[in-house]
């Protein structure tokens, strides 16, 4: 079997192009659309995020601002900045950029957001919502997950009810902003959903659980650990780590969680890296970002389930 | 194999003596405890589970009330009455008893409890602290059946990190109150956990899955769902599950979601219907009510996870 690519790049240019007309109707009817993002402290990951979102802001015409913060920055101060970013009618959606510095507690400044403007729903209150599955807004490499086997399924036939009914979703990695929301949205689909952390592959193997998948999701940012063994043949593979790896030539580039070369081969389709969930992520954050805007101005918003 | 017996009785007595001895420690240092219930309308369920919270509550020397609003009761009016206990001083913990009747949104009624005084854990913002693995409150039900489980792996010498880092936990059932939060109780002890609803019943077949449960928690609301053929050999079974049904005799009695008759030989260990989850569930909430209570005053709480 050779594995169907699933195109993050295409599908993520479909959801731009969406998204522009949107945008342009929404500014049309001079309803406030704003991204605000806030960053602590220099780190490079946090960085080029900021620069790719900074870029399609622009290209969207979605108003763009950024406020960079000294790694020195109080709790405070921080706090601050957050309420003035919470006051201000010209924002819709607020992202704090992770990671922050040691001296910062995350979940402080999370809670500090207007849970209105929470575009990556990481306030108690949004989590909640989706955990019970009425979210206000879904976290973006979640739902993007979700958004390219939603978009995969259209493009080889197949009923997403029907698939998602009889699937088991693996989810490899449970952190708060993947790997849990990741759960919950498989929930939305009544799906059979497992979620299997670190702990699993060091003590029984985590093939043990991942060679059941009908859909494996991979999200706990350790490159190859997902290699052939584990994964079954016909397996939807959704690769969402990111990690940088010299190659024997020197040069740093991005692998993901999964073993590509030895994975590909087996299974039914699978996303690269680059290329995969990531331009996808970066247009759902825009995407909430008008989301929010819509809610604010007390128009109806799309189903953020996407759920048929 | 014969199947240990794990006595829900038991658990909630030995339960039940700590909590009485934290009350009057409690009382004595001044701290206010107080369980309000509400109920809306006359329910078979909601009105013996009212009585059994008023008798425990008597006993463990808990001030209690209970307000019973006529079932044509308006969605403002019940609000109001919400307030009024989120208002109160001497009530630390509130419980709205479902169902509420058809006419009122529960989302609304619970949105409308101080998340202080939450001990059910049903408003959104509590719902997502225990998404994020940093509860406040833990609904009863899905406690209990850790309790149940902690204390079981106690008794016969398992080392309870141990045996959760290589397990396998099946949830069956998917509901608000019990089946999400036991998944998130899961991933607080760093276990595998899946999660099946009514749907795998319908396609593939539960068994696929629940044939693989190191741990099998079954909160479907079916009598008899889980039989042999549904359990490995060697798993520990916890039936939440309670169901009225009619037997030759005629008399009415109540059984689990699992059919013990079948299922219990094939297991390592398994909790009874009545007398499994049920009775430690109904002191875990006046304990929840004491933590209520514990925090308000400012006081240190125990650790909500139980999490060696």
């Amino acid at each position: 079997m050779t594995a169907q690519l699933i195109d993050g790049r295409a599908c993520a240019r479909a959801l731009r192009e969406e998204l522009a007309v949107d945008v342009a109707a929404l500014r049309r009817d001079g309803v406030g659309i704003g991204l605000a993002t806030l960053a602590v402290g220099q780190e490079y990951g946090a960085g080029a995020y900021e620069r790719r979102l900074r870029r399609l802001a622009g290209e969207l015409d979605v108003p763009y601002r950024h406020r960079a913060l000294d790694g020195a920055t109080t709790l405070p101060e921080v706090l601050a900045e957050v309420a003035l970013l919470n006051a201000d009618p010209a924002v819709s959606g607020i992202l704090v950029l992770r990671p922050l510095p040691a001296h910062l507690d995350e979940s402080v400044v999370f809670r500090a957001i207007d849970p209105t403007k929470d575009i990556e729903s990481v306030h108690p209150e949004n989590a909640g919502l989706l955990a019970l599955g009425v979210p206000r807004f879904v976290p973006s490499t979640a739902a993007s997950v979700f958004h390219l086997l939603d978009t995969w399924l259209d493009s080889v036939g197949e009923d997403r009810t029907d698939f998602y009914h009889r699937a088991n979703i693996v989810v490899v990695g449970r952190s708060n902003n993947v790997g849990k929301p990741a759960i919950s949205l498989g929930y939305a689909r009544q799906a059979t959903v497992q979620s299997v952390d670190e702990w699993a592959d060091r003590t029984t193997g985590i093939g043990r659980h991942t060679r059941w998948a009908d859909v494996l999701v991979v999200a706990a940012g350790k490159a190859g650990l997902i290699r052939a063994e584990h994964v079954s043949e016909g397996a939807v593979v959704i690769d969402v780590g990111i990690n940088a790896r010299t190659g024997p030539d020197g040069v740093v580039h991005m692998v993901g969680d999964v073993d590509f070369a030895s994975v590909a081969p087996r299974v039914r389709a699978i996303t690269p890296v680059p290329g995969g969930v990531g331009p996808v992520t970066d247009v759902w954050l825009l995407r909430t970002t008008v989301t929010a805007a819509r809610l604010a101005a007390g128009q109806p918003a799309p189903s953020l389930l996407e759920v048929p």
